[in-house]
């Protein structure tokens, strides 16, 4: 049974602060929670996200009201679609009273994909992060896409007179948007630009064909992450990228890795995201 | 400035309790911790563990009392070799007042490689546990050892034209000690039952050297665990093992497992830590 | 363009072993997949699961066939509800011609739960994981259920002037199943031990509320242990538990621990899962 | 046995690419090394550190050569002080032949600390990262400090008869080196500046002391960041700096965060590290 408050229940972040630090992202972190998500087949597809929301605090005031963030979640966050974040940061904005409002959520994104010979179907799921940032100006979106790959080394295979180690990879891009872009789109670059691409279900006659894919299309680390490079800078859709690419090599117990980053603005994607308006503080 | 107590200072934890519950285990758990343990050069080598330090606890008590675990750790626990656990139990179940005492800590283990062809030398790690079980009838050991090695699929070799998909796996060795045993037999072992080793620095000549010999030596998840488990079991120094091998495919993004078990008392190296008197509760 | 195959494609898994050891369990390990189970207001919900698969291999065989738990995996698994997993453990050792099966799901489970005096309503997850275990005889079923919960220590209140300190505690009940047991009925009892449930909207009025009903109902690890244990026991459904109480002390950078078992089969649930058929391989 | 090379061993990684794109970073990730760092009493301590090395490579070349990352921690890296770093990155341009080189070493750094009323001695463990970065103009130093806090609710404390809930908190402090910074100067400004500090022993005089002193020093997320960020304005010893403050709510499953940045150059020490040269790839 709740007792009855003896005391008033003051707002206490809502009191004033004389420290004249204004914060820059203040709000909850990693909230567990089942989405959905468009795909591009044109429906929506459920997966659990992991969360975050932040606003920006201004000088004079000593707190948020964290409950708010986790009543917005409920109300608007069911669909985390990149189509949906514009309005679910505009309610952020108006409920906390902010000038800025951060969205996050990272997230499995499924998707049906066919063996190469076989045909067999099977389900394959990349890592996703969408991030918004919305202001008075309007709002911005970047994202994170990880792809899984196999990456067969040049060097194995032309000093050995028979076999090349190779490994899987991960390929991890980020990018702004200037349009709308499909996770899709990112996960096919990425695919085409490796020794091989993944698969969830291979038969024989599949394991046969990638083996000697692989085999014929050696590449370091750094082939991979200029060749991912090469086709984000032509695609138009994008403000900025990085890519990311990091080898389990099969020989050692640490990975290669290799990264390439386009210009500007790539702290939007950052984890966790760095500062955007300077000075401020000092 | 530390305040005069106006309360007196209660034992709450030696109070007696009346539910009539036995507890297994009590303690601290997951405090990071510099150590030494022993290495086979006959010196001791400094590395860092998570450590957890448990006794069981009568129904008539309350509580135990939990910061003597963490000055025990601090006066006996520099030194965390297989040979220094007795005492350090002894010390517990004498500071705590309890029948039974357990220890566990992980760690990484390094040693010295050398390169195939080069002798190029570089570090290794290997992840360990050591634990320990103290009671009125004695000390009882166990071991976890984590091994990487390169496992080439006899599959895929078999069925293609050239190339073999490879990749790192990962065998994990649990084991209880008849005898003290060295965490370098058990590497030996596992790298020597891998279709190739790993090593931290390869030159060149030793990467034409080990692409060739896993080629010359593909094996399954299967045949590496059946040939650790033969090994194992002809050992003489283990009262009981299990041995793990989950292989990070590089044409999934799944692993392939398999697993062997010898028999007797698996729980006392289970991560968690399960029941030994049973029936006590119900 | 796939090639033709100029050698036979082999069944190199098909072939006899010489060594005579049998294997546990193969299969594959850690494929994340969208699922739903049913929750208790009789509809099925959506989650994501990591799924691992296996089967015993007897020692005249020299390997399982990996891809086929693939293809299980997308023709049955989309519902993970314990009552579909009789069926597909049924459907694997058909399928890969095994005694025994194993099936292992870890997911995260929803329930929208209402503050105490506000009735806001949130969300809350729990990591479930579900077990079974087909073999000629049967199905048995095992499963693990983590619940977030408030300590406040009884002995900081007892001995200071005012406050006392509290923090998030995990509580991971494991059983197995004597008859169908619903993930709410264990998140309740657990909920009911501690010094206060966790919530994940709480409104001013609800705030105040918690904070003092964790004062009002001080618990060390041990108590919360015990009283979770005592439900267990009395609950009926279960064939044998185990409970974990895990503080992640306000005070401290490390955890306070507590674990009770019930006795018979915990191995069932141990995550690795250990033996079950003794000295087979010595 | 190695055998004898048929083949001549070529120098893939040393042809020239064709692709006019250039690598910010290609190296080595990830691996687990034994170290020294300085500590602040004079004397190195011992520790492992996951470490990661890269530099950069112009276009005109196809790869790295990856052993030589491992050669030079081999031959450099036993001490991982910050003053060891610059000859560390220098070997680094110099044998891999490259105008940029960078390092990152990620460890636990160990305090000896003593109970507020009892004096009783513990150790304290701090994560830290180093990072380093060598050009023809120099070297930058960065690092990252992660100090774990008492944090007591202020809301729940004014709205509430009795008690008020508190949580471990994780204070992550990222900076740029003015001059040379202990990890211990970040480690008492943030420790100061929580509702209490932590320890790794108290005896009961001193948990009562704890206890009474976060509830005399209510602080939210966002006045620990914001004290903090005032301390760390006026150090004069960084050239930047960013305060993440994360409570780990005990009334909550999820965490309240605040962040405040000070404005340039917070990508050297942003994990993955983000672009430097603008514009190169577009």
């Amino acid at each position: 049974m709740p007792r009855k408050p003896a005391k008033p229940v003051a707002d206490v972040q809502g009191q004033r602060d004389h420290r004249h630090i204004a914060i820059d992202k203040v709000g909850v972190k990693d909230i567990l929670y089942p989405i959905t998500v468009l795909d591009r087949e044109a429906r929506h597809q459920h997966t659990v996200a992991r969360v975050s929301m932040t606003v920006n605090l201004p000088q004079r005031f000593k707190g948020t009201h964290m409950s708010r963030f986790v009543e917005l979640l409920n109300e608007h966050c069911r669909d985390m679609s990149t189509s949906a974040i514009p309005s679910i940061l505009r309610a952020m904005r108006a409920r906390l009273k902010a000038e800025t409002a951060h969205l996050e959520a990272r997230f499995p994104y499924f998707l049906l994909k066919r063996a190469p010979v076989s045909g067999a179907a099977g389900l394959m799921s990349y890592e996703c992060v969408v991030q918004g940032e919305g202001t008075a100006r309007g709002v911005r979106l970047a994202a994170e896409v990880r792809v899984p790959i196999t990456a067969l080394c040049p060097c194995s295979k032309a000093i050995s007179e028979r076999g090349a180690h190779n490994q899987r990879g991960l390929v991890t891009v980020r990018f702004g948007f200037a349009r709308f872009v499909w996770p899709e789109e990112i996960i096919h670059m990425v695919e085409s630009s490796a020794s091989c691409e993944i698969y969830s279900v291979l038969k024989r006659e599949d394991e046969k064909w990638v083996t000697e894919r692989a085999y014929d299309r050696p590449m370091f680390v750094e082939d991979v992450a200029r060749t991912v490079a090469r086709k984000l800078r032509r695609h138009g859709g994008l403000s900025w990228f990085s890519v990311e690419v990091e080898n389990h090599e099969s020989i050692h117990a640490h990975s290669a890795y290799a990264r390439i980053d386009s210009g500007p603005d790539p702290e939007l994607a950052a984890p966790p995201p760095a500062a955007r308006r300077r000075g401020k503080v000092g």
